[in-house]
This record gives C-alpha cells, structure tokens and sequence, in this order.
C-alpha cells in the first residue's frame, strides 16, 4: 500500500516536471530568452504555485528547497525545453493534456497540505487553486502578458474543483488514494472538456466575452 | 468602550471591503477579465497589502488567512463588482472616497501591526505604507500596467503620514481609538485634497511631471 | 582580523547603497516615476533580492527589517539618483562597475546565509543568484519590462559562479574574508567581462540571439 506522503511526493514530482517543461515552452514561445530565461521560467512555472502556499502557510524552507529533487526535476524539465522546444512545440495538444495533469496534481497536493498545516477549509480550497494556477501567474508576469488565467478557458475553475473535493472528502475522513484520484480526475476532465469544447468561464455581465 | 484587538478588526474588514470593490472594478475596466481574474483582481488588491506585511513580519498564516471572514468580505466585494460593475462605474467619486478610506485604514493598522510584532519605528511607518499600496501595486502588475502609486497623484505619501502619525502616538504611549481616528483622518484628508486639486509628487528635478 | 559578521554586514550595505542608486536611476529613465516612484524602485532593487531570500529561508523578520541600516542606506541612494539623477546617468560605465560588485556581494552574502540557515549547497548557489539577480527583477516588472536577465547579457550566470564558489570553498571548510573575496572577484571579472565584450548566454537552438 502506498502511503500518504509517498503518494503526495509522486504527484507532486510528476506535476514539477510538467510545469517546468510547459513554462519554459511558453517562455521560448512567447519571449525572447537565453537559457537563463529558460531555466527562470520553467523553474517558476514548477516552484511558483508550492512556494507561495508554503509561504502562506508558514511552511520555511518551503518544500521545493527542502528536498532537492524538486530544484532538479524543475530544472530538468526546463532543460529539455530549451534543448529540444521546436520540436516539443509542435506537441501542443500533449503538452496541454500534461500541463492539465500538472494542475490536477498541483489543486490536490496543495488543498491537502494547507489542511495538513491546520488551515480552514475555505482557506485549503484557496490554497490548492493557488498552487496549481501561481507558478503560471508569476511566469505569465515576467514575460509581460496579463496572466493568461484571468481572462480566459477554464483554468481556475477545474483546479478550484479538484482543492474543494479534497477538502469534502478530508471533512469526511476520507483521506488516501482513492479520494485524491477521484479529486484528480475531476480537475482534469474538466479541465480536458474545456480545452476541448474551448469554455470560457464567465465574463462580467453587460461585456462580450473575450 | 471598543477594545483596541475590535477596532482594528473592524478597520480592517472595512478597507478589506472597499478595497476588493474597487480592485475589481479596476480589472474590469483595464483588462478584459471573466469571473476568475475579477475575484482575483479583487482580492489581490483588497489581501495583497496585509499578506506583504504579514509575510515579512513573520506572522504567518497571514491574519487574512487566519480568518475567514476577510476571504469572505473580500470575495464579496469583488462578486458585486462582477454582479453590477456598470452601473458602479459610474459612481468613480464616492469610489475613491471608499478607497481613500481604506487606504486610511489600511496605513493605520499595518503600522499597529508591525509596532505589535516588535518591528522599530522606520519599519513601521514602511510598513503601514506598504499595507496601504500594496495590494494595489499587484493588481496593477497583475493587469500590465506600471502601478499608477509609483507615477501620479498623492497615494503613498497620505499611507506614510498616517503611519507616521500611528508611529509617532505610539511612541508616545498613545495607542487606541482616538489616535487611530487622528492618523487616519490626517491620510484620508490629505488623499481627498490630492484628488480634488489633482495634486502629484514632485517628480525628478530636470523632468516634466507626468 | 575583521570577523565574519562584520565581514558579511559590509559587503551587504555596499551592495545596498549601489543597487539602490542603479535601481532608481532605471527608473528614472525607463518610466515616468515621481519620488515615491523612485524612491520605491531603488528600495525594491536593494532590499527585494534579500527579501525574497529571507523569506525562503524563513529568515523573518528579513535581515532588512532588522536593521535599519539597510532601510536608510537604500532610501539614500535612492534619494542621490533622484537628487542628481541627470548627471549621473552621463556616467552609464561606472554605474555599470558598481552594479556589478553590488551583485558579486550579493550573490556571495547570499549563498552565506542559505548555507548558515541549513540549507543544502544546490538550494544555497540557487538562493546566492536569486539575492543577486532578484531585487532587478522585481523592479523590471513594475516598470513594465521584461527583466533583462531573462534574456541578454551574463548577470545569472556571473552570480552563480560566485555564489558556487562560496559554497564549494564552504564544504572544504573555507569561510571567511579571503574566500569571499576570490568569490566575488570572479563573480565581478565574469559580469565585467561579459559588458565589455557584450557576451550573451547561450539562446535556445535555431532560435536567434536576441
């Protein structure tokens, strides 16, 4: 039987490694950087999200400087992008569906760890959305964009989704794998529905959306 | 008789108020946002300033996520943004009257705050300004504009008078309701003259103002 | 024999003093920013790369908010570049000299206090680079520009080599002034070298420099 921490750790790992591939792709795509830029931005994309909901929760050094298999994954995966990027590039749609996975990792991991640390629901269900979406924020920032989460697809909202089941099945005391994959698949179907079907989630009455 | 742990408490609810509202409305107007980035938006700039000053006082989990409360004002002053937007747009005087408040209030407790963790007095006065623009200057970054605190009008300069003047009562053994009303009434009054008379701060010698 | 303490302490004001002047003569003239503006630029280039350090090593209050020195220090370069900004910016060279060893001290103070706080050496070099490329970064994003070390010139990558040094000379138990200052004579040579022959990290394959 897999244990709890074994188990966050994994998903955990799993999500670094696509965030930091996705986030320098975006990086190479979007800006003009060196492998400097490369490297910052598949590393913030990874690390971004974990380090502010430790930071929140007053969880120092948070977990991505505690274990050093997070800095080498980040960096691994940004690697890759800045070594072979025109030809993951043309990958869009698998990348996209990784990235989902990454979200869904990311809303359940953190959700969970904001109520290991003795926050509130509410709080955890912030919290987890804010470690899937946050390393995307920061890095939609660096490179100049409004970040691509406030105004469009459903992004949020999935990993919104995956934090709150979380959090229901915890009150409930279902804690494990099953209730962190059911959490998981959620986020992430919802997020593939709405790649697919190209939702948007609503736009301020009275505006088009965009 | 209000105790001073009330009173700063209900300062605090109220900018926290004011601030998700206005915050909102400003990503509605600046950037094409849906329902996500106006609740983000909202409580960035209503929970950005507290989360700053709470992160590098150490006093974490941030008071903002301690209670719920402020999570639940500051989500619902960015949802009636959302909800009726258009119609408060067009009140923009009474608006950045309510902001001045917070501001006020704002500058005022987050000087208090840092004073009560054992910070010195130039930190406070920092501090207590920081609390004041913080949130504000994220959402501005968040939005991809330079903050507007740093270019034009009077902004930081009423938060660090009103901190100073917490800083200064304090020193002086004078903390509670009426020094509170003091510091905050000299911000919000210097925040409204520079509104009205369109006031800036001096900009670099050799430059026209902007 | 100067002590460590003391030792470190230096370094990090001067570092302060002149990032705080390059920040606010960036700037100056990158937008249009008033005192507050300026002020606020220069205090966020000297004191945001510590700060974020700090925060990760769960060092808080942050060593700025400890010691008002670093506060003043920075708020007076600051002042200098918004004082006699005009004249100083005919001097771009020599700026470019001091930025560089304000970012040698940086990055070796900083690799100090990663490893002093128990932090692995990998976690160490990375946070070395991140005092010293961290407050320019900070500053760039609120000027509304993508942050030049991202994507042109050696400023990373000189700050790591320094910050490795550090904590390579760290493990075969060499602390103290004279490997520190083979630390930051390398950092600076790099960073130097870099400007006069204007080198570029390496961009990502069949793509083309910037």
């Amino acid at each position: 039987m897999i244990r709890a921490g074994t188990l966050l750790l994994g998903l955990d790992l799993a999500g670094t490694a696509v965030f930091a591939l996705n986030g320098a792709l975006t990086g190479i795509r979007v800006a003009r950087v060196d492998i400097v830029g490369v490297l910052t931005l598949g590393m913030v994309t990874a690390l971004g999200g974990g380090i502010i909901r430790d930071v929140i929760i007053g969880y120092l050094p948070p977990a991505t400087f505690r274990d050093w298999r997070y800095l080498v994954v980040a960096a691994t995966g940004a690697l890759v992008a800045f070594l072979w990027g025109r030809r993951l590039d043309r990958l869009s749609f698998p990348i996209e569906v990784f990235d989902a996975l990454g979200l869904s990792f990311f809303a359940v991991t953190g959700a969970s760890k904001a109520l290991d640390a003795g926050l509130g629901p509410v709080q955890a269900v912030i919290l987890g959305a804010v470690t899937g979406v946050g390393g995307g924020t920061i890095r939609d920032v660096l490179i100049g964009r409004v970040p691509t989460v406030l105004s469009s697809g459903l992004y949020a909202i999935p990993a919104l989704v995956g934090a709150l089941i979380t959090v229901v099945a915890a009150e409930l005391g279902l804690r494990g794998l099953p209730a962190a994959l059911v959490a998981v698949a959620a986020c992430f179907a919802i997020r593939l529905v709405g790649i697919r079907f190209d939702l948007n989630a609503p736009a301020p009455p009275g505006l088009p959306p965009s």
